[in-house]
């Protein structure tokens, strides 16, 4: 079922969060703590940008464990970054575990992640295929619901437009249906509608199998997270939010510093708390945690007339 | 492009076309002699049949080179079988290298490997996937041309019914045409079925660029080999035929040998030869190698009209 | 910590042990029941002899957990053997995970694998290469305390001769101390002596740090498998013992069932007990179990003057 | 073989050596010119340093080739750093490929790749692991003649002292001579003395074969990089040097550009010319480049005496 993390703000090294916190994502690999099944041993991945070099972000995926990776754990040391969001795989049984299926997903400046289930989804598939445009349907690799989910969002992007990086990955008109104001709710719409589409397809098509999506989406700039389940009965999988200022973890208690002239809050939000510092709270079951680096953080209600604040 | 090599015949070892020949598939992978790159160093498989034990093949897949691997080494030594399909990949510019692009991919008891690539696959990919069943559809895992024509395989066994080996993978229903009077044919004319629907497809589709399709199916008694290309200029991939005793090779030429009380011819198709024995000939263009372990071979012309004898 | 099996007897299928039993290797790979931590994601390995074909063993080795791989799955329906060797890695944190460093090690007709650890072994290591034979020193690959430990066992069989298949891997002379009368108590001398050896060094340079030592050994017709620890107060590593007819799993409990015209025995030596059935019965601490195709199975004391029956 | 390319100057992207320019490290792990062997697909690594981070270099290793390595070239293009060692692998016949032999080798702040092997190493190495202190003892994790090679330069440090960055790896006493006046110097002295006590080994044990050390080391600050053979007759590897402004790779040609506000010479050494640019030279046979971030370029020669300016 996978456990994910994303950071956005100045930037910090990659192994403020996949190796320093006591209850860093490498060590929710073998030791996840709010999953039926601690281990996510297989595959994990690590994307990230690098805005001053490009508005392209890099991926870094492998099938083997992420608790043994040296690789990672090396490279984590001396890469920084102002938005890193990192996964770690526990496949659903059936499911391949191979390079094409790991995530995060990536599609020009976007990255998407995803902790959770889409509820029948080889009745799904198909019909989920169909509604794409050609270059969303161009972005599928693998066989993973995920992956599927996310040329459900880039399909969202082509047809309505995308905040900010406008190139994307195969060249091709993007329609904007307007000027966009606010950016970071531009992404967050374009999450929200690819997880009503999947819905939508999962009632039709799903045989009332339950989905569980929480999904991470970025740009580099701006950022959406939902925890979304559509049980009333069942629990959504964990996550969590926090903000501060500019972190250096050490040990249990994230210290909170400032780093040089980078301004800005720093916002994590993460399928299990990375300490047990006590800034961390609950996103509320079918909310969206929507993030930018230079606007004040909004926490919207996932409703079928779109986001709106909760009362 | 791709190397591959068939075995069909009384058991031998894997090492008998993987390692021991001068000119082995695992030579072939980095010294291949008749294509312009003589690399094929993204990724190999084997998939060999123990019908003893099971109807089921074993299939082993990396994404490594065939000439580094040790299991690969190890293993060859060890097993024997009367039906092997090897496969050494060159990925085209812009496939994946993962495994689920590995050949030869597998459906119930039915193994496939191909050579070379369907013509403007990108803009084919789609309007394959839509003539399918939902039990071929379901068969796709990556994003190889060779995969989705596998997929048009399993779409024609399902829809005309298969020689033997009846379970598919995932059970339903098969529909058989009429008694099957001659088997190795039958899985010929699935194969070249399916070659014929994706010429369709290039050329409904596909803009006018070229195919090579150099095919290999079995089920682990009966095999058919293609060598295809629609381009009347230029030349089709190589493909070698070689019938004969029960073999044990040695150094640059063949050594004939009968080996316990296995009978039957021993045949090998393959890309390039594996030795300078001047048993092997060139399978001519648009031609396809019937085989079966008690059945004459045959090489058949591949024309609109189906498998005919040559004149 | 690792887990491991051996199985000697009438041919069998490898996932007999690997796959089909309720609790096989694979399910102990991530469900481990009788050891703190319950995952051994550090890589597999697999070994097994294939008498009719050639006395050397194949070995297949993967630094990926053994939960995901395809590959092993597939080829262990399809692979029988009388003689298999298979271990599930859980590193020592600060043993690096790569292909040099699994087991079983291989030296010619012989194969090892280890549960546990050698007390301050970093301390050991220099002393215990400085006493090898060149043939033995030549062995070592990587960095594990097993591969050492192997070296000191081939280093055994290089001064004091082995039961069968003479031909060590880089040939050499081997010295017998006699004519062989008692091959598989040979084969298990050399393990205990190995472990005296291992222990002495400990002593002398190990600086007190207790030392775990499960080891399996075998050539494909005898096996030796010894359950050790030096701490008197500690507890050592669980190992199990079976033996009765030919089984073929099924669930929970095996049933026996006499194959084809093989004759004799199957034993079966693991950490944990792949089924519930009631006739696996616990290796006393300090004891070796020696085992051969065609002799009855014995239960030995490792005492300082040698394998000595039990009182 | 091997190929290998090592940069020291102000801030690059890793894909101006790795994937940009038109002969680059990736273009030559499967097209190398001046090789007999055109193929390096033994593995890659590519170590670099972060300066403003820590002293400590980052590494990533794969034992599958660089061609197809999609995070190599994902990572290339958002790394930048004034310390580069990037290397591909082929494997000596015999030397196993796995990730304890992937080039460069690390210990603390030191960095070491090469192209060549060292004669007669399978005489040689027990006579060397013997000469060394504990600490460098302790750096062995494989077996290749490279990593004994390796070290042979920490014992060096380990006895001699080192310009800089002095944590060792594990701590410990390191012993400078006296005040290090010339840093760049002082890592080249302990470069050549490893190649000196290396020659002497295998003259002494090495049955007269011949050794090939083209050899590259730096602490993130200095690099030395030595063009050696032993033999008179022979060709050594090939080796190029180049410097200048700072560049920017385009097509056939660098082009020459001053990046924001940093300052210094650009120099690469190199197995290959990465570029037409008429600005590479050969590196004389048997001599040393001496590079530091603040001194000038040196090629020194190395004699019996030591590193000494060229007549």
């Amino acid at each position: 079922m996978c456990r994910f993390t994303l950071y956005l703000g100045p930037p910090v090294r990659l192994s403020s969060l996949l190796t320093e916190p006591q209850h860093s994502l490498i060590h929710q690999s073998y030791h996840s703590r709010e999953r039926a099944e601690p281990l996510n041993g297989d595959g994990f991945g690590v994307g990230w940008f690098a805005p001053r070099l490009t508005w392209e972000p890099a991926v870094y995926h492998d099938v083997s464990p992420a608790w043994n990776n040296r690789n990672l754990k090396s490279i984590a040391k001396v890469v920084t970054s102002p938005c890193i969001l990192a996964h770690v795989r526990a496949a659903t049984p059936g499911s391949e575990v191979n390079l094409a299926n790991c995530h995060p997903f990536q599609y020009g400046a976007y990255l998407l992640m995803h902790n959770g289930h889409i509820g029948g989804f080889r009745k799904v598939r198909r019909r989920l295929l169909e509604e794409l445009t050609e270059e969303a349907f161009d972005v599928v690799r693998g066989s993973t619901d995920t992956e599927h989910l996310f040329a459900l969002f880039v399909d969202e992007i082509v047809r309505h437009g995308c905040p900010i990086h406008m190139p994307p990955k195969r060249g091709g008109e993007s329609v904007t249906d307007g000027p966009i104001t606010d950016p970071p709710l531009e992404l967050a719409n374009r999450l929200h509608a690819a997880v009503r589409r999947v819905m939508r397809l999962v009632e039709e098509h799903g045989e009332d199998a339950p989905s569980m999506l929480n999904v991470a989406v970025s740009d580099g700039v701006h950022a959406a997270v939902c925890r979304f389940s559509d049980s009333p009965d069942g629990k959504p999988e964990s996550l969590y939010f926090r903000q501060g200022e500019v972190y250096e973890p050490a040990g249990r208690m994230f210290e909170e510093s400032r780093r040089g002239d980078e301004e800005g809050e720093a916002y994590l939000v993460s399928s299990e708390r990375l300490t047990d510092d006590p800034g961390w709270g609950a996103v509320p079951p079918n909310h969206m945690v929507v993030l930018s680096r230079n606007t004040e953080a909004r926490v919207l209600a996932m409703t079928e007339d779109g986001l709106v604040a909760p009362e």
